[in-house]
């Protein structure tokens, strides 16, 4: 099923430097490829260029495409990986929709904690018409301008965030990935959203004697440092 | 391994009545022995009664006796039943590891803010030693009197509960149960903590419009109405 010779092509959104990828999903799918020995190319793509991606009938990426075969959605390709290439490593490990709530609780949860960090740094890396877009459509979501939004992130901000996370805390007590003995999926989706702070932003997320923090260090050293040697503002 | 006529026992948390069992972790237990198609003697504990489970080396309950072989611990007892009864529905599905998540984002998070609603409720179901002893130790923990923990129960204790559970609605918004297709441990692990509220105050947790409220009331019926027939306060 298209293995051999033919690429995979994903289309990741980009900064204004088309080598800064940022999107959280993009990332998970990064990950994702890379622990199916898969190879990939990717497609540097703005907020402003829905008519690159209408093919795919979404308006937002990742839009994978393999062999002639297009599917959108981060959840929905991790399902597409395993059920294609099922001789590989498994992604979402023997009961899929035990993960369904780990990604739904990143997204829901991490995700805004981490926004009121570093969003006026995703709009500094964007493009000039990517910026635009972005101020007008966060500062309708949020009722508030960037400036506002994280303006007390030195303080609450990044306690809030720390004070999330504690239920990983608990896990990595436990066990030494999120996925057990071994990284997968489960890994890949909160070290996505990670990696999508750390490529648009310096601020410390973590505090270093964080158990978590010595988790995220040994996540960026996977698969030949994939997320420690990616561009970073 | 002790499965055909041989009981397992269960020491459950109880109140002063001994028929009202509300420990949310005995709880889960109480559904996955059920899961397996497991007979079980549950014996009524009292906090006070740390030496009845002395031989358990534990303070706390659940404490499983199956055999001759004594497991402590809820996450430890569901691993237990996975192994030895290997041959029934599993619990844990096909990645354990998975599960950790569900299990300690809802004992660090559900948990605390149902205590805010329900602390003075579980308080009055005690037997008087118990009662002195719960109001002190969670007196201590809370740094506030009972009453006061609950004070704003109906306005922003709730309306946290409610906001905490928001990843939960958007699992189900893709599969029935937790579980995926079919209830497991994942669905046990919040059903028990519904049922500690619901043993111990008719205090309504869920507005009837939501979608965890339709996921609960199957719950309730699962096991031939095991939660729905238990007794209440």
């Amino acid at each position: 099923m298209g293995e051999s010779g033919v690429a995979i092509t994903l289309y990741e959104l980009a900064g204004a430097d088309p080598a800064i990828r940022f999107s959280p999903y993009c990332w998970r799918i990064r990950l994702a490829l890379a622990h199916k020995g898969l190879a990939v190319k990717g497609v540097a793509w703005r907020f402003t260029e829905k008519s690159k991606i209408a093919f795919a009938k979404s308006e937002r990426v990742p839009v994978l495409v393999d062999a002639g075969k297009t599917v959108v959605d981060s959840w929905r390709i991790a399902e597409y990986l395993d059920e294609t290439y099922d001789l590989h490593p498994p992604l979402l490990g023997g009961t899929p929709a035990h993960l369904r709530f780990l990604n739904a609780w990143t997204d829901g949860v991490v995700h805004p904690a981490i926004a009121r960090i570093v969003l006026k740094d995703i709009h500094d890396v964007l493009a000039p018409d990517d910026q635009a877009y972005f101020r007008e459509t966060r500062e309708r979501a949020f009722g508030m301008t960037l400036e506002q939004v994280v303006a007390d992130r030195d303080t609450t901000g990044v306690a809030a965030l720390r004070a999330a996370l504690a239920p990983i805390r608990t896990v990595l007590r436990a066990q030494p990935w999120l996925g057990g003995e071994a990284h997968d999926y489960a890994d890949y989706i909160l070290l996505g959203s990670l990696q999508w702070a750390r490529s648009v932003s310096r601020f410390p997320l973590l505090a270093e004697d964080d158990p978590i923090a010595e988790w995220h260090a040994r996540g960026l050293q996977l698969f030949d440092g994939l997320l420690a040697h990616a561009k970073r503002a």
